[in-house]
């Protein structure tokens, strides 16, 4: 079957697209969590039906096909599917900007379509609009972002929310085009969410009943002004409750428009330095809370570290500047520093002074280089500065050219359960979380990703070192106990890691019931990603 | 079958909520548009539990269940099923409010829980919180409108988009609990919108794949200050586009965050005064143009005429007014005037004066009348003065105690498509609708609805006299002309009539398909309303 599938391929694409050298799939498939499964063959469509063609090959051969649009989805399961074997398509290629409608604020693009690359066409092409990018690397896919639910930081935060009007290659071959009232002559599908009759465009968020090869994506009117604070937390623990409640009200009451990640002195520290294994004792995997002092002393790092943006008028702005700094002038230092992006004299000074003050804030050299592209992630644009924080760990330094975390062995897992947004419920987490970081040796990382007005995500991360096994076992048994530890308390990940697809909705037997039904409706050969979020296993 | 049918639910039900008798089911389905079926059984269940158990007992039996949460959706389908006989599902008894979480905004209801009791438990119970109403009746569900996709006003307009986590009973009688990793301690179901996995709320909304009996639903954080606008159209038509590209710069700067209707001369002259027969020519089915002007000039009614509210701290307010102001006024009156509301001297002063400045501007005293319940729709508050609108045709006063438009036999059918939010795009539309209106003999009614920073939706209405055949037939021929036209424009419905909704999808076959074979999957006897928004017809 496979012989015949290969030529059928063949016929159809060129063999530069189709890989199946053993080495070369090697080393294509490099994963950051520990696990990884080969496939037999990588393929590179580059149109939709060139994705139709492979579907209906792959289903009569028998091969399943699991899809990444570039699988820069590092610390979540990277290029690997949940079975050895089959297809794995990368829909790289497929890089193509169809439309941008500037008058109203959409663009139609393809899922090769890179968070740097959307955001550079459309401010070289249409100043009036911007884009939303997450704080991963600038090569990560637009598309294929919003479809795991990954989340931005201005206030089009919320990417797969902010998809209408999807192209959908289905299990059959056919084509979906979702949006209001489909059909040859739809005008409005990338303008109006819901559709009419049932809203599809769900069924193919993390999931595997569709491949979408082509989406509306809104963007966001560029603000008349623009504004960036840097809060710094300064108080003891136990006023991180009363603050979380604090920043909640801040989000409800609309003072607040961008979602902040408020990062711990472990996830700030990783971005600004290198890890210190100088400071660690013999024998122990982390740090002791005094090395981490003295790390944390060394950068001028604070308990507690977020940046956000401001936006509206220039009243508006002035504003919401007002109430933010009533409200978190008492936990810490907030500065307003969006004036070091001005192209006049205030800029220029700005940047001129900025070393200096940063060194009598006692900050070590590296926050100036952190400042600039932390701004420009709240106006949209993609920066790399962050994710290179998974480089601090078992790396001498952080890359400066080219990089691929997956490729470069940095062990990394990912985990964010959503959470209530309150003091009391961020709290009781956290604890429970120190707990298992401690219990597997690893450094306490998090990040409180505000969601949306009700909950957040508390992203939690762990670097381990990726070529040893010992180390990827104890990465695998954390990770299997946090996920029981929040699954206790009833917290669940706004996403899952490959390796724990496999027992998603084993409390919910109704949900995964219908879940099933709904794969073996649209995917009866279950060709798409068995096992994709614990949907529809293969019968063999 | 019937027969057992009936002793089962009789078991399970008292006979108080089991309706058979022919009369008393003829007096509770009367419908607004020229369109009706009778159901054998009309049924009240009054828990999520009961449904289950006639689900069940539906299915064995072969009988359809066409489900309403109150069927106040006048204008639209109200109780009628696409097909005659079987169980008309009325959840108006399941109307328990559960739970309120005014900390993190939200409340779960049950569909029975009208605007009205919804609006004044919240005001009562939780002041800090607003619940966003449609300019529908006080009695319509909640839930209903949202799973119709209904619209309201105040930045939570968008009612399906603020639910969050259903209860769902599925054809197999089981009941799904939508919500993040959904599992029996979940936590956070009704604070995150996309669930892990696939998300599924959506095959609920305008659909007959489960039946909803309980949703979270978001609530709005009352602002620090609320204001309220009203703006009259003074200019010559030509003007009336680039009125809408100014009002859609106002949406998608953020300055209005609230969603207006844009209604024109017929839609507010119907909702303050009743309709000039006398001022028609023999013979003639709608006024001629002079007749519209006298009309309104009786009544001081523009053009085009819309309220909106603006919310925020007292300084966003401000701004938000200079900013409106500096763009609305180029074309027409613009009066802030949410002044009446206040408690004080200066509202007492604005009340006692506001006949006197009506009356200065030209205006009939039943503006005063709407002006308050217009003012608090734009607060959340519910008001029946604009649904009375259509009793303005065929009857000769507005009912000033209870009412039910259908009964009292309105003649009414809304048609809403979705256009572009662009000043070309919507005089464009109008011209022909307007021709479309005339060749049917129907006086030109519309509303331009916000539906957000890229669409509006056109509500077209017409108002006929429901008793009489050939006006059943007239409107009938109105509304197949004014789909037929729109779709040719392609621009599709926000929204179908239950005597419209055979014909959906027939220009989109993949569309089609994938409702049914969705529809085949969850619900093979096809016991859930067969052909509702036109998927899924029972085979016989």
């Amino acid at each position: 079957m496979s012989t015949i599938f290969l030529n059928t391929i063949l016929e159809l694409l060129p063999a530069k697209r189709v890989v199946s050298d053993a080495s070369q799939i090697d080393s294509l498939t490099h994963t950051c969590i520990p696990y990884r499964q080969l496939p037999a063959y990588v393929i590179y469509p580059t149109s939709t039906e060139e994705v139709q063609h492979i579907v209906k090959a792959a289903a009569a051969a028998g091969l399943p096909i699991w899809t990444v649009s570039t699988g820069k989805n590092w610390g979540y399961g990277e290029r690997t599917a949940t079975y050895a074997g089959g297809i794995l398509l990368i829909l790289e290629q497929m890089n193509k900007i169809i439309e941008v409608n500037e008058e109203l604020a959409y663009a139609v693009i393809e899922p090769g379509v890179t968070q740097e690359q959307f955001n550079t066409y459309i401010r070289a092409n249409h100043p009036t609009l911007w884009t939303d990018s997450g704080g991963t690397t600038k090569s990560a896919s637009v598309l294929g972002n919003a479809l795991d639910k990954g989340r931005g930081l201005t206030p089009h935060a919320d990417h797969f929310g902010n998809l209408c009007g999807l192209d959908v290659v289905l299990p059959s071959g056919e084509v979906l085009k979702t949006g209001l009232g489909a059909s040859d002559n739809n005008l409005t599908r990338h303008l109006y969410k819901w559709d009419t009759g049932p809203y599809l465009d769900g069924l193919f968020a993390q999931s595997n009943l569709g491949i979408v090869t082509r989406a509306g994506v809104w963007l966001m009117r560029a603000p008349e002004r623009f504004g960036y604070g840097v809060f710094e937390f300064k108080k003891p623990a136990e006023a991180l409750a009363p603050f979380v409640d604090d920043l909640r009200r801040l989000v409800q009451s609309g003072t607040l428009t961008s979602f902040p990640h408020v990062a711990n002195d472990y996830a700030m520290l990783s971005i600004v330095s290198q890890y210190p294994h100088h400071l660690r004792k013999d024998g122990e995997t982390c740090l002791s809370q005094s090395a981490l002092q003295t790390w944390r002393k060394e950068h001028g790092v604070a308990e507690w570290t977020f940046g956000f943006g401001l936006y509206g008028s220039r009243a508006v702005v002035a504003d919401q500047k007002r109430a933010v700094k009533r409200v978190l002038a008492r936990y810490g230092r907030l500065q307003f520093v969006e004036g070091v992006l001005d192209q006049g004299f205030v800029g220029a000074c700005m940047r001129y002074f900025a070393p200096l003050v940063n060194k009598l804030l006692g900050k070590s050299p590296a926050f100036i280089n952190v400042l600039i592209p932390s701004i420009n992630l709240f106006r949209g644009i993609p920066t790399d500065v962050f994710v290179k924080q998974v480089y601090s760990y078992h790396h001498p330094q952080k890359p400066t050219g080219p990089f691929d975390v997956a490729k470069d062995h940095c062990g990394l897992i990912w985990f964010g359960p959503v959470i209530p947004f309150t003091g009391a419920k961020v709290e009781e987490a956290l604890t429970e979380a120190k707990r298992v970081f401690a219990d597997h040796g690893f450094d306490f990382f998090v990040e409180l990703m505000v969601e949306n007005e009700r909950s957040l995500i508390l992203l939690f991360g762990i670097f381990y070192i990726r070529e040893d096994e010992a180390e990827q076992k104890r990465a695998t048994a954390w990770h299997e106990a946090i996920n029981a530890c929040f699954a206790q308390m009833g917290y669940y990940p706004y996403r899952a890691t490959v390796m724990s697809m496999e027992h998603l909705f084993s409390k919910d037997p109704v949900h995964k019931k219908i879940l099933h039904t709904l794969k073996e409706a649209l995917d009866p050969e279950v060709t798409l990603a068995p096992g994709k979020y614990g949907i529809g296993y293969r019968k063999d």
